[in-house]
């Protein structure tokens, strides 16, 4: 409905979504790590770090808030010390429980095409989750919100190296605390197909997720529990400490037949020794127990063993990562993972204050040994800044770059005879080039990865254009994918019940907790 | 000498020398490969490659411009067409004339502390060599200079991670183009006793190098050739044809026992045919070929096989860098060369036009091929900006930094009893922190890399602090290193004998060609 000259906003928005083959996306696919694992560990050390974290287990203990957990120990033959809250719990009964664990499993959302297998040597990757704020360059850092929770959702559903989403990838610190997760969980729901995380704290919030989630897919709970969609991450309160908060989450994700991955929270120097070596004793010891926890309520459940190694600035207590010993944890993790049979979650963490080469190469360096120590879920693999302080749009977009950089480099070299080219070679003579040949003609546009940010002109033509850093350049283009953004399609009667079902539940909730 | 209140300028240099340990470096040390190399080729894959190189060489042949080398080919069986210049030679003479390379060797310079071994699992990282231009944030983007050249070659001698000078950091245009090799040979002895590069042109500037750097060791070029001190990489002028002036100047190199690399300049898509194969097909049918020459005149001469396949951007033509089509180049050159039993020449590159983001993750993507390939000697290590057509200043030093951080990150885990920590984990309460344990502060200050560049304060203060992002901290720390520069010591009697030589020469040489 054309009217005179005049432009309409429709017209504007179809005229940016047809020039959305700008946005150079990787097509959806499934990644298998076809390399060898990276093992910093001879298996002398990897024995020596289990024994030492059984030996932390059976002797040292670990506090236990919740009275259920506790008396689950003892009943195992466990030590349990009600006054101090600790149990002791000898190896073999830890390992014997781990060994019920699946190697892997699969976790399906309402898309299912967006399945996710987790285990073995696939390589599935996660927005940033966690951020108290967020930042742009165009409205600078601010506290948490629902418009911009909104927004990060969006541009993780546009992006194809994005396969999940863990919980919560800001803080929407404008609603209210006690139903704020109803709103997350259906924007997750109504903006993405993906998978995405519960909220593991208590078990009200993870009862509400199982149920939208069931709804989403149109099946009852009990069938969801046969066939899951769910994950929720627990942190033990390192050193040695699981809060009934958590235990509970845990608990009832797994009650349900969804999928618990337990992480302690261990930053060298602060909540573990400043040894590597005793980093790892720890995150074992405190990963299993909780692992081993789940496996005594539910045997079989799904789980994961979580690695979350890194250190502290020893000058300012604050955690940074990307470090070298955050890479090395970050592949020394995978080792012990393996070494119990179990799928591995991992990170892709910094700590810089802003969108620069910092944020990039400590990312890169926590990016390459999430991969090369096999992690199965990479967590905070795009948008995280600020070690974790932060929610950045400009990070996400680079982070992006850099996944589908490395996703690429993890395809195979292929060596068919016209792939080997000796005829190609024939066809151009010495010291000539190839660029108008039949044999380029015929690739050159998908032969080479095509990247999202990268800007390859020479510098008269880049400096012509602005001289846009690729932090600068990378502004524009979340702009334009949340511009051009289109929810996934979901059937209407589905989308009625989880709006009654939010409702209902913030009524039913009111001022207390869920 | 105090004179009132005045501080002299003496005074505040020395000042900012005692500052100088905020310049966060690595001790000097050796670095061999802990891990095994990434191998992107099947056995299988690999044999296809090396088979479809040698049809190249038998069939399709190299334009050779030297008489001297054609003739030799011919004297082994090749045949030989004088009016195209093409030589084809069969597999076999080639690969028995490779067999005679050393598959390690040493470069000694004056400093025999800085020596190098070449080959094995040891990893050498060279500074940017051969930009025109050159850059820093303060200065902008020029022409190379000798001025710029002497505080390049400072930088590179100071960072301890940077263990060799390839060929010119920067071209110094600025003095003629005949003799300007005898001035940068005496800044790269007199600043630096690190071991350089000779300039592989020709004869004359190789009998140079020689002749300098035997005088700067004190020894006799004879006693040079059995100890060398000198490399040169020569390039293939690709596809297929090797130009008299690079092979006069290997065969010059290795005349006088010093090393040389043969490097194919194998841009997919330009130089070769677009796939990654048919890419390294012609990379190590050419490196082959070029290596094969030297030892047929010299047998048992160090060599090392050269990779230097990327990509070109197919829109401008443009050479590109930190792909992961370069990146798979980068680990299958490693492949081929040790099939070969020779030592390996890769890069660390990029193609961004400034030090942002993406200069960084284009090269933490080359730099960690680069050594998950096992590359022996690190080319454009730091510095490299531009697809090669800039030195950076910035870039070199937030190279160094990313240099230190992989070099640290591949040092080993240790596993002692003390560093497992049993009891250090015991002496702190469950939910407490390890801050101010005893454990702790014995190792506080050496427990974790310290870094170069990276701010790891909090937003608000690093706000304050000017809100600095690291490509404009590395400003201060380039402008620290060459404030606080000293050259290493050099005998006078040495330093006066490489001045009286290249006065001689320049007289000598005038206007001519060396």
């Amino acid at each position: 409905m054309r009217r005179g000259a005049r432009t309409s906003k429709r017209e504007v928005r179809k005229a940016i979504r047809s020039a959305e083959s700008t946005l150079n996306q990787l097509v959806p696919q499934v990644l298998d790590n076809p390399y060898p694992p990276l093992c910093p560990l001879t298996s002398d050390q990897l024995e020596e770090i289990h024994n030492a974290s059984m030996t932390v287990l059976e002797s040292l203990g670990m506090e236990v808030t919740s009275d259920r957990v506790r008396a689950m120990f003892q009943s195992l033959g466990g030590s349990v010390d009600d006054a101090t809250q600790i149990v002791r719990i000898d190896g073999e009964t830890i390992m014997a429980l781990i060994a019920k664990a699946p190697h892997h499993f699969t976790l399906t959302p309402r898309n299912a095409a967006n399945q996710l297998v987790i285990g073995g040597r696939r390589i599935n990757c996660g927005l940033v989750s966690g951020p108290p704020n967020v930042h742009d360059r165009i409205n600078g850092r601010r506290p948490g919100n629902f418009f911009d929770y909104q927004s990060l959702i969006k541009l993780g559903q546009t992006f194809n190296v994005i396969n999940f989403f863990g919980n919560q990838s800001i803080a929407p610190t404008d609603l209210p605390a006690n139903t704020r997760h109803l709103d997350t969980y259906r924007e997750n729901i109504m903006l993405s197909d993906k998978v995405f995380s519960a909220v593991p704290i208590g078990k009200g919030r993870i009862q509400d997720a199982v149920r939208m989630v069931a709804l989403s897919r149109g099946i009852t709970t009990g069938e969801l529990s046969e066939d899951p969609s769910l994950f929720g991450n627990i942190n033990v309160n390192s050193p040695r400490k699981l809060d009934e908060a958590m235990s509970d989450a845990a608990l009832e994700l797994a009650y349900y037949g969804q999928a618990v991955i337990v992480t302690p929270f261990t930053l060298l120097g602060a909540m573990t020794p400043v040894t590597l070596a005793a980093g790892l004793v720890q995150q074992n010891a405190e990963a299993l127990f909780g692992l081993a926890m789940i496996q005594a309520f539910y045997p079989g459940a799904p789980v994961v063993y979580g690695g979350f190694t890194s250190n502290v600035d020893m000058r300012s207590g604050a955690p940074v990562f990307g470090t070298p010993e955050n890479a090395k944890a970050n592949l020394a993790g995978g080792q012990l993972a393996r070494r119990y049979g179990l799928p591995y979650r991992t990170s892709a963490c910094n700590a810089s204050n802003t969108t620069d080469a910092q944020a990039v190469y400590e990312t890169q360096m926590s990016m390459w040994s999430a991969v090369l120590g096999h992690g199965n879920l990479l967590y905070h693999a795009a948008g995280w800044l600020e070690g974790g302080l932060v929610a950045s749009f400009e990070k996400l977009i680079i982070d992006v770059e850099m996944l589908q950089n490395l996703i690429s480099m993890l395809s195979p070299i292929r060596t068919s005879e016209e792939e080997l080219g000796i005829d190609a070679i024939e066809a151009v003579a010495p010291g000539g080039h190839f660029f108008g040949t039949e044999h380029t003609m015929a690739r050159y546009e998908t032969a080479f990865y095509t990247p999202l940010v990268s800007d390859w002109q020479n510098n008269e033509n880049w400096q012509a254009a602005g001289g846009k850093d690729a932090t600068e350049r990378a502004t524009s283009l979340w702009q334009q994918a949340i511009e051009t953004f289109e929810a996934p399609l979901i059937d209407g009667a589905r989308r009625e019940a989880i709006d009654e079902y939010v409702d209902r539940r913030k009524t039913q909730i009111g001022t207390s907790e869920p």
